[in-house]
Formats: C-alpha cells, structure tokens, sequence
C-alpha cells in the first residue's frame, strides 16, 4: 500500500477536505491544528442546530467522546444520521470505553443509531467494545485479555465498521482484510491528543477515498512518520508536539513511499 | 496611522487593559495567550450569573461564535448589554457565518440585541452579512460577490458598527472612513486560531481608545508584521504560532513605525 | 524538604498518578500536557453520570472553577463527594474568586460540599477567601489587604485544607506548619494556564504522599525550578511554554536538591 498512500496523501493536500469535529475540550485545539497540518480543513460544530448544515459542507465527520454534554451527545447523533444520509464517512474515537459506565453506555448508543465508517480507539478501548475485557486507564490503555487482531476483526464483523486499534504498531480491519502499521513511535504518547488529531488525519484521508482500511492506514503511515522524524529533533515532549506539526505540514509523498510499513497480515 | 499605530501599542502595553472573551472552545488559548503578548490580560467567562461582574472589571468584550450552547448565547447577550451600558466597546467575530443558517441568526440575534463596535470577519463572513453572498466554508473564507469595500461600507452603514474585513488586504470601514491594512503574510491561514486572536488583539487596542477604526488597523498590523518576522524563521505551523507568540510580546513601536502598512482608501 | 521532594519527584514517575481534571476549557490541554511533563497521566471528565467511575479509577481530582455550567458544578459535587469517600485528594483552584459574586458563592458551595485538602490560589484569590480583602483581576492578582502568611494561616484553620498562594514567593500552611517556596520566575506569568498547571502538578504530587504540605511545596519547586530553567532558554512567551514543558519532563530529582528552595517559617 505504500503507493496508494502516497497517491492519498496528493489527493488529500488538493482536496483540502473540510472535516467536521465534534469533540473533546481537551484536545480540540491539537485536532484542527493537525488537520490542516494533514492537508484538511477542520471545522468544530456541536450546536444541534448547526450541525446539518457542517455536515452538509463537510467532507467527512469524526466524533470523539472524551468530554460529553447532552447537548454534544444529541448533536453527535444528528450530525451522524445526517452525515449517513449524505454519504460522508464517520469516524468514531470512543476515548475511555471501558473505563466507565458511562462511556460504554454512550459509544453503543453512538454505534446503535450510527452507522459508523471507522472507529479507532487504542488496546483498552477495541477490546472493551469487542467483549474482550479491555483495560482503559483514563486516556492510556492497558492493553486487552486475547488477541488484537482478533479483537479488531470481532469488532469489524459485529459493527460494519472497519476498526483501528493504535499502540506500537497499529492494527486495521474491515473483517476480511486487516493490516499492520508499524511507524509509531514512543514520544507520541508523550503528549497529549496525538490520539484524538490521529482520527483527524484518518477523517482528512477518508473523504478522499472509498477505501476506509487504507484510509486508516495511510493516515497512520504519514502521521507516524511525521513523528519519528519530529521525535529526531526534539528535546522533550514540549518541542515534540511543535515539531511534528510541521513535520506532519513538510513530509512529501516521495518521503512517504520508502518509510510507510504496512503490511497486510 | 503609523504614528498613531506605535503611540496605541505604547498605551496597550502602559495600560495592560482586561479583555473579556466569549469565544470558542477551540482557539481559546490562542486567544488568551495572544491577549497577553499583546500585552493585554485575558479572562475568560461565559457563565450568566458570572459575565456581568466580569464586564464591570473588564476594558473591552469579545465576543466569539464558533462554538454556541444557550447557555453561551445568554451569557452574550446578558454581556453585551452590560458591556453597552457601561460603555465597553464590544467585538463580534461571526465564525462561519453564512455557512449555516444557524450562525445567520445567531449573528442577526447578537446583531439585535448588543450595540457592536466592531465585527472582525472573513470576506465570506462579511460577505455573508452584507448580503452579498458570502460564501463561507468551515473556517476558510470563499470570497464574496461583489466588491470587498462596498461590502463593509454597506455592512457598516446598517449595523453602525466599524467592519472589518480580514484576507491577504485588511479592509476596515466605519462607513466614512476606510482604511486598508497590507500587512499580512499567508502562513497566519496555516494555523488554527489567527483569526479568533486577531479579534482578541483587536479588543486590547479598542480598549485604548474611542477610534474604533484606528483600534481596528493599528491591531492588524502590528498582528501581521509580528506575523510576517514569525513566518521568516519558521519551519513550519508548528514553529510558526510559537515564535508568532515570541514576535508578538517582542515587537516593539519603533520598529511597527516604518513596517505599518496602514492607507486611506 | 530538599530530599523528599526529590524523593517524591522519583515516586510520582514511578506511580505514574492518573489525575482526574474538571477544569475550564481554556487552559485544559496545558493542564493534560503539564500533568504528562509531570510523571501524571490526566483524565478529563465532567459528564455527571461519568465522574464517580473516573474518580473510582484516579488518585487524585483537581477541581478548577475558571469556566463553569450547572453541568460541571454538579459533575464536581459527585466527584467530589466520591473522591472523599474513596480517600482520594482533592485539590481546589478558585479561579477569579474575589472578582465577582458567582464565583465567590461557586467557591464557597464547593468548599461546603466537598472536603478540600489543598486550596491553591494566588494573592487576591487566597485573600478574597480569608476575608482579607483581597483584589482580583480577572486572572491577575492585584494581591491582598494584610498578611500573607496570616490569610494563608487564616483559611486552612476555616476550611481544614493546606493553602497555597501562588506569587513570587509561594506560601503553603496547614495552619500549624507554614513553608515558602522560592522558585519562581516571573515569565511564568507571561503565558495562560501555568497556574492552572501548577495544581495538576501538586495533584500529580499529592496522589503519592500523605503530607498536603510536602506535595505542593515539592511541586511547586519542581514546577518551577523547571520554569527557571526554561526561562533561560526562550526568547518569549511562545518559545518559553514549549520549553517549559521539555524541561519539567527532562528534570532530574538530583537537579532539584541544590536548586529547591523551601523554607519552614
């Protein structure tokens, strides 16, 4: 796939995708950042007023659950229907399922009234959602009891959706074909909302293309690479996140080709 | 406006003047942070109960709608009143207005109830509530129909509010007088936030005098030359807002002196 | 307290303390940063029907009053009141309490609900709270009418908490025993959210000890031994926030011996 990533990667930075956000407080400021960094054009709605009318001109919607309201819960819901009736890909981050109650209950009621393209969620979260007991510890993941790719293919067959599961190296799924990403890098953990600005890269990439697992896969390839070589020249977590911005900004696609490690399992 | 330009930074920064904001939770920091290298002081408050009290130790308001609840709306409009009575002039940046019906009227309703000062937008912003078919696409700004000038004269006329038109020319009309601002750099548009801060500089230098069009220009430019010095040692986004930041708090009124680029139009 | 600070500082990257945040939206991403630069993990949670889980799974809660809604005061009585039963510290920042009204009565229903055990505020927060008068500017102190040491003495006894003002000097007390902390730089005070960061490190801190008094004194040192070093290195409030952060992640408990300067009054 390390063509057809680079090839996305061209389409991705001439289209310019506006991609749709409703998220987490936290993090929010790092995702439209990183979305224009991708090539994207971010917009944040979370009025249910508002909503359809982003939706309508947006290319894709990526919902994260870190920080809920109601209001955010009922405007998650309408934009996704509408997003669905329009054919825009949905990506669901479900940050924490599985350390609550609460989460748990809110991305099922997302992914009963949703039909969701991508979820992308890290060991804790996919194995929680796939029944395999995932651990979640706040926004770290301590891992899942079973294997993770099946986790991710479990979850794949009994949602429809294709599943991305994030660690050292990244797993993707849509049931029949999975791959592995292998261009992480530590100090992405370091700081905080390289997670939730993933699913932004992966929201710019899959409104460019029906291929939601190389989509996921490409997105993590450039985004990853974008940090390895940020992580050469930084001093600590401060100058990491600066640096992968305009890595992430800066990488070519000819830079791509040789460096993404995607392989089909 | 030169002189006058380097004499209100001068006062901005004697006076470190407290700028109360009502804005997105997505570039909000940016806001605050850019506040206070503009040597003003931010403080950020939007509960109903809390903004009156606010608005009475504050020197300007600004008010942002990129990301709306009812309860926000409220908060603004109990703000703006406040703000008006006790003669506080107010800034209204009218994200994505013209992209949905929604932030029409949310912008029409802030439009009825609040005297304005200044609306600070993009060309399909203003466009948009000038009737000239603003087009306007998430963050991004499409153009307008028509002519830019005409669009904030005839804005300007209708609100009594001095417009101002942010792009690659700043253009800022109290309906009498319009002014252009030529010193902008395209890396402002890599980033996220820019333009929400710009509003938040705005709302220092309108703290420091009743020339709301002086305020509106002598802001932009000495943004955009700190703008301008940032993008000449920057890497990329990521360096870009961070040394934007550094030329911001750095730039000093002698140098602004021969680098504005502020004419009568 | 040299050696124990430092002895804590090695036991806090040891624990690594998931800190539960209910905080405002404009300085969040600094406090998840700072927490991770700490040797924490942060964890954001304000949905009612999600804090009691969260506080189930953390060590600590740090609660912020800078942006409030009827749903994040309510999430912070049922955090709260579940950190007290649970044994879990509860740090409190009153942001702006003095400046108005709402947040004065905000601050004192928190302070009536939930069992405090660390009070963190600057001059004008800290004096408004004891009854001494004290001024506040939005997120600036304008400082307090009398002692500092006795308004800090003064509401530990009231509430049964540690107080710490944050200033040029920090004051902590239990009532009995007061400490001052000498670290600080006063580029701290150029960019938004250090204070707020400042209680997600004594949160950090506060998870691994029993002693309230030792966990704010040993990080604030830590804090702002690294704001020192920082300081040095930046050429402004951009650059100074990026090193900031690289440099409490980079620290060393044998740094800190020589440099941490704290005293018992």
């Amino acid at each position: 796939m390390k063509k057809e990533t680079a090839e996305l990667m061209r389409l991705v930075r001439e289209k310019r995708p506006l991609v749709h956000h409703i998220t987490n407080y936290v993090t929010v400021n790092e995702c439209a950042n990183m979305t224009l960094c991708a090539g994207g054009s971010p917009v944040m709605s979370d009025s249910p007023g508002d909503v359809e009318g982003i939706v309508g001109i947006a290319s894709a919607l990526v919902i994260n659950i870190g920080t809920l309201t109601d209001q955010i819960v009922e405007a998650m819901i309408i934009a996704g229907r509408a997003a669905n009736r329009m054919m825009r890909p949905v990506i669901l981050d479900p940050v924490g399922a599985g350390a609550t109650g609460y989460r748990m209950a809110m991305t099922q009621r997302i992914l009963d009234e949703i039909k969701i393209s991508i979820i992308k969620g890290n060991a804790g979260e996919i194995g929680a959602l796939a029944g395999m007991g995932g651990r979640t510890r706040g926004v770290d993941s301590d891992g899942l009891d079973g294997d993770p790719v099946e986790a991710c293919i479990s979850l794949s067959k009994r949602t429809g959706a294709v599943v991305v599961m994030t660690g050292a190296v990244d797993i993707i799924s849509d049931g029949d074909r999975t791959v592995a990403v292998n261009n992480g890098h530590e100090m992405m953990t370091s700081v905080s909302g390289t997670g939730c600005a993933a699913a932004s890269v992966i929201g710019c990439y899959a409104s460019c293309t029906n291929d939601m697992v190389l989509a996921s896969a490409a997105a993590l390839a450039v985004f990853n690479i974008a940090g390895s070589k940020a992580a050469k020249r930084s001093k600590g977590p401060g100058s990491f996140i600066m640096n992968l911005r305009d890595e992430l900004a800066n990488l070519t696609p000819e830079e791509v080709v040789p460096l993404a490690n995607i392989r089909l399992l």
